[in-house]
């Protein structure tokens, strides 16, 4: 009788565009996992356990192994299982689809996030403009394929799954437009294509209901934002 | 008769750890290169085309692909060449070296570079504390070895390379002490063997040369320091 494989669980979060990169790895290899919720307003034991650096979702526990940082787990699924690869095999498609990976996770995030949540008293426009520059970066990554990993949905579009997702919704609460299909429309499609895939419709969180949680956390928010711009 | 590799270049800059990074990979593996040193205050067309992002070094040239942002490199370097691996076989000891590193790039960095280069118009304490007790974390994690990675120099003792050498260098230019022997032994025991190592003195800069240049640029890095604070 062969070995029971370890148990997999991952510690998420409702409305984390973080952990439904997680769930879509697990899916995508075919790989069984319990969800366990957090509260993240609210913090479990057994989160600042397993991840006491960072003390945030998502984190993986195999067995008796635990990996944090969405970026890292990722990688970890696409070595630890077997399945479709989630990066491409060629060394230097990884890197690039490692490159715009770490762009979205670090570059892009600071204007992304303040071109939305800051208010009235900053002038937006600088960070609607870079915001808007990176989008475009990332269009042009497209080069005129449905996903960025190709025909199938690989590493990137999983971790720039906020942008398929997550996007509309914020501009919806914020009344903040920042795309348009006149100006990205490979960037469009791809969003329409990502959030229409049936293993995303699987693990993605609904829109109303998504629009309904970020709308009571409205002020929490722009509340963070302007205390990280002001500190 | 086989075909010519292709040519390796590496676009670097006096006294950058990053670059370093990449040249220690490169001779781990045995691979020629040819740097190529940019002035840091006057960047050349050459680093804007191929790295029109970020606008940073390090950037390797393998033929004609382009590979940008240090920790990539050092991922795409052990794809793309034979030679000892960088990182461990193993995919959760893989995933662990990913998240330490990450961890060095991003968390690690802020209070670190504060810690030093504020000047008496900011409490330092809370900066020199928490660069501190990240500290005590990577001490932690050397788990009685020699290196990170075990026995021999790997990815995650390359990525912490700064802390090796510059972190003393930069103590001795600022005069602010953040490590002492008695806190952090393995952490010390490990800087030592790191810049004692044959492969890593080839391409380490000389350490009264960086202190050197350190010194001329202090009041920049200060006045870098406390616009990054206040902006």
């Amino acid at each position: 009788m062969a070995a029971e494989a370890p148990a997999v669980k991952l510690i998420g979060g409702y409305g984390s565009p973080y952990v439904h990169r997680i769930e879509m790895a697990l899916r995508l290899k075919g790989v069984t996992y319990e969800l366990i919720l957090e509260d993240l307003r609210n913090k479990s034991e057994l989160l600042f356990k397993h991840n006491p650096v960072h003390k945030l979702v998502p984190v993986l526990l195999h067995g008796d192994r635990t990996v944090c940082e969405s970026l890292v787990i990722l990688e970890y699924i696409d070595e630890a299982f077997d399945g479709p690869p989630l990066l491409p095999a060629d060394p230097y498609e990884r890197s690039e689809a490692r490159f715009w990976a770490q762009f979205i996770d670090q570059k892009f995030a600071r204007p992304f996030w303040f071109s939305f949540w800051t208010g009235d008293d900053v002038d937006k426009r600088a960070f609607l403009k870079e915001a808007k520059e990176n989008l475009t970066l990332l269009e042009a990554q497209l080069k005129g394929r449905s996903f960025f990993g190709g025909d199938t949905i690989g590493f990137l579009d999983i971790t720039a799954c906020a942008l398929a997702h997550w996007l509309g919704v914020t501009e919806e609460v914020t009344g903040v437009t920042l795309v348009n299909k006149e100006e990205l429309p490979a960037f469009c499609k791809w969003a329409d294509g990502y959030i229409s895939d049936e293993t995303v419709k699987q693990c993605l969180p609904v829109r109303d209901e998504l629009v309904a949680y970020f709308s009571a956390r409205k002020e929490m928010y722009m509340a963070r934002a302007r205390a990280t711009l002001h500190k």
